[in-house]
């Protein structure tokens, strides 16, 4: 049934959604689809620094909430924030905040909300490589508001995922890959092909510095890939 | 701007979304959108009764849940169940239980979400008219897993809003109508052209008897033209 | 058993109850007794517009909140806001809006807390129809400390439920009554007979514009008389 | 004002009221008054052991919930429990699990609820003086239904608070006196003259042994008279 | 295999302990230890007086919170607060404040965290008693930090267990004799050998005044020693 | 201050602690330290596989809580779980399970709890390195109550935190090191050198495939050392 190579993507494809919010895609890779919408919020949050003598925030912040609708999987997923997804949008959060100087950005808040759609792998990387797209168009929106001056974005960064099944290495695992693999990993990467976030896990096994080479390979041209197809959502 | 007769739908269409759940659409009436699931629960809540004899529940359940992602207004939209979205999934819960006979789906627990993907007025209700539909795709779905026998649906069912603008019985109402509206009511009726809910308030007003009597006439048409957009998805 | 004729009202009476809080009465109809207070709050809710000169806030709030006792049932009530309970307490509050113009009342923030003693039926009506009284109770005390000038009430409001029983339209349902209710409408009118709320559900059945006509009728009759009720509680 | 000797009690009564519950009195103390009310619970809880043969629970269970209603003070209370009121609710449930032979009551679960209608002092000790009558009349109705034989009441129980004014040792302290008491002490006795619970608090004092010897000495003359209060009101 | 005398004193000591926290003490008895640690808040509570001239708060504040760890018993604790975590760190919060004068301490609000790693009975006592010490050291930090002046403190307090175990007034109960006392007390006492805080529970009976008398005197003699082990742990 | 070279680790030693649970230990890191316990549930949760034909649980499971005490830090923490406390308590979780075969320990559910009494960086690794040693103790404790057969470890496991200071690859980085850490990668391993977890993130920085093979060089040293500690704590 899956004949897809080992080393390719599943097709995927980021297109503009035409929600309330400034920024707002849907990333979808195989049958996977994740909304993806970027809000800049009125204040920043309490803690952000503020200038001595101008009372101003110094610097910005990007943040993420993950969430899966109850209809995105054939069983009911309940409402609700449970420890998975908490994991899920402190990745998210931290991946985006890579890619954007906050210092330039000062006073400006935005939150990337994903939402997944429907879900067959991969939803956390789907919803990195997705809002960061989400997070530019409301950076654009944000300068043309006025509220932004310059662009804080200091590289593209993009997510996939990667996994040993049966003993291979293989690129954007789905759903039933996902299930049957040994080791399970979730690279995210700037434009500069360096590492921002490397996640494996070996739940049902173990992995050597061979095995996380060749994984950390696949996910390296897998994520060169992404970056053409958000450089194509932006543009 | 909005230059749509006062006796006018938006432009509605209900297609169906290759979500997890059996059932599945999107609804769109102008700029809102509300994606529409029906789930089918492994169990039936703890309060249906079993039959004394053989243990098992005689009786089946249609329940909903609605929420508007963050990303659907302008302003980022909390997430969490707020006083609003908990009437308003009581009412939409109501509406499908009068479209079916619960009597004649033993065990079948189902569960509509709906989810507002780009609110522009009109969301509880074109949730209503959208849920029908997913409900009826998961009912044929319980069919075919062999969970049910026969149809327990009794009449189709759907829902529109009205309201007086500028003294004006207008139908359909999207967020700018509808925070100009003096009167807003929400109406549901059955494929015999009877009423399952009347929700009038006039929060801006107050509402005559003729006044109601125009904005029911407004309702009864404009769900008529719904059902035949139901029938075409559901067909 | 029941042996009142389907257009009257039970026997209901507005007292004094000597709370705390600055309004307070019960309100007794049939077996049903709310005891319903109005509470003059501290600040005005923080989103209330404030005058850019003065930065006072520019008007007043009035909101209400609904609660039955644990043992006002035979079957112990749990404590805690459910659905139902929040969708009373909003339509609670917008009947009580709709009494009072909230630009006369700068400043002023009144909660009315409905607390059900005894539920035998009925009892969101009577919330309604006996915080109006502890509102006025409220508004009265709130002039004699000198926080509020001028009479900001409008109309007097009151609201009563009306059903269909065995197909007879039926005024006023106590609770054996509610249960086996085809129909159930609740119904909040003004003292110049138009309409507030409308809510009519067919959650067991269905109604059409005859029936719904005769509900209202009946409806109005009843909240004639409880309106001289409550008069005569103010006076 | 308050002219009352400071070994007298309160004007107290204990009414029955007609609320859902099977048992049901408010006790009023001056201007306190308090809802009492006695469910009897369709389960005894999880935990309560049963006879390995038999499968049925070898003992009953009493339990109770505190509450003040918003208007029940001056400025409004938020509904909800808080630490106050969670140990309020533990004491009045102690106070009453030692008034019966759980053992003697099988099967049976109650739950004592006291709601505080108005707050004038003393509402936690009223609450367990007429929680005890309530729990009176509920244990008469379950003998009724069958669901109880004999009387698992071993012993009458009361309970008042006293207080040390200006260094003066006060029975029933009302709300003007407590904010003013040096040392604060609730007394649980049964009808034998033996203590169920002792709470002394001198959070703006201490006290000594001789103060400890007066203040039990007045508790112990009201708890007397609270008794024949309870015993009329059970008759 | 308990062979200590009913009048002794668990072997009992108090040792620092070097956490985050400027205090912080573990104290033992027997095979109960309590953490405790103060901490100094950055903030008053919103709640204590502010000088209308100078705008600062004119006094402190003390507050405890009481915790047992998951693995401090043999079967696990689940975390979070329950109904009795809530009564006993009220309880020891009380205490506390009765130790210091709050009025010398403007500004400066201190939480005492009594987290049991272990727990054989008394810990509720246990942590009265080390959280003076570590608010002792608390306020020494705060003076040398230059954020207090002169010393708040104006008693050593100390509390301890007592009850009546088969007929016997018996002192410092560890849990083997707690699950067996017919009576159980807590009292919390100063250095003048005044009371703070007595709470004497009879669930599983009933105490007299003799009783009384003879838990009070045994419970003054143990809190002496207590007092000299807090006094070495301070100096 | 911090002479140690950056390929060493922190003076860490496990000690065994006289907690209630079968499994305890506290594991010192330089100044850290954590309070590891193992305790074994009474039931496995719910969702584990029974047996068909004996309606016993296949297999066994075991988890993790992690915390942070209020004073393990010089600003006190605030009590319950937040983000990060999630993230954290999932990963030692994982990495628990990967150090026991789940097959050979049917209906044995353990929760391991990691308490921290001193935060100085490093608390979720060495939460792990320690909760495998209490893990170990309580499964010898099952064995002994004969709750358990055999032997289910697999392997050992520990994990250490490695980073990059001012582009020096350092090992075991404590709070100070922390904070000015460019990359800061957590890294769990099991006896034979493979890894079960790597998490790296870059939240102030992005790192290449040379660091990432320096810090994991370093992190594989760091372990071995760790588990020769480990071993000698269980023996």
């Amino acid at each position: 049934m899956n004949q897809r190579p080992a080393n390719e993507l599943r097709p995927t494809t980021i297109e503009p959604f035409p929600a309330g919010a400034p920024g707002s895609v849907v990333i979808t890779a195989g049958k996977t689809k994740v909304l993806c919408t970027a809000s800049v919020q009125a204040d920043v949050p309490r803690w952000i620094k503020k200038d001595p003598e101008t009372g101003l925030p110094t610097h910005g912040w990007v943040t993420a909430e993950y969430s899966m609708l109850p209809g995105s999987t054939p069983d009911r997923k309940r409402r609700g924030t449970d420890g998975r997804s908490t994991e899920i949008q402190r990745l998210i959060g931290r991946a985006l905040r890579a890619a954007v100087d906050l210092d330039k950005m000062p006073g400006l808040a935005i939150t990337c909300d994903c939402d997944v759609l429907v879900a067959d792998g991969g939803t956390r990387t789907a919803a990195i490589t997705g809002a960061y797209v989400a997070l530019g168009q409301a950076l654009n929106w944000a300068r043309e508001q006025g509220r932004l001056e310059g662009d804080p974005v200091v590289s593209p960064i993009a997510a996939i995922s990667v996994g040993i099944i049966d003993g291979v290495p293989t690129l954007d695992l789905d759903y039933p890959l996902d299930v049957r693999a040994e080791v399970d990993m979730n690279v995210a990467m700037n434009g500069e092909g360096q590492f921002i976030e490397v996640q494996g896990t070996g739940e049902q096994g173990t992995f050597d510095r061979v095995q996380l080479d060749a994984l950390l390979d696949l996910a390296q041209d897998g994520i060169k890939s992404l970056m053409a197809i958000q450089q194509q959502a932006l543009s």
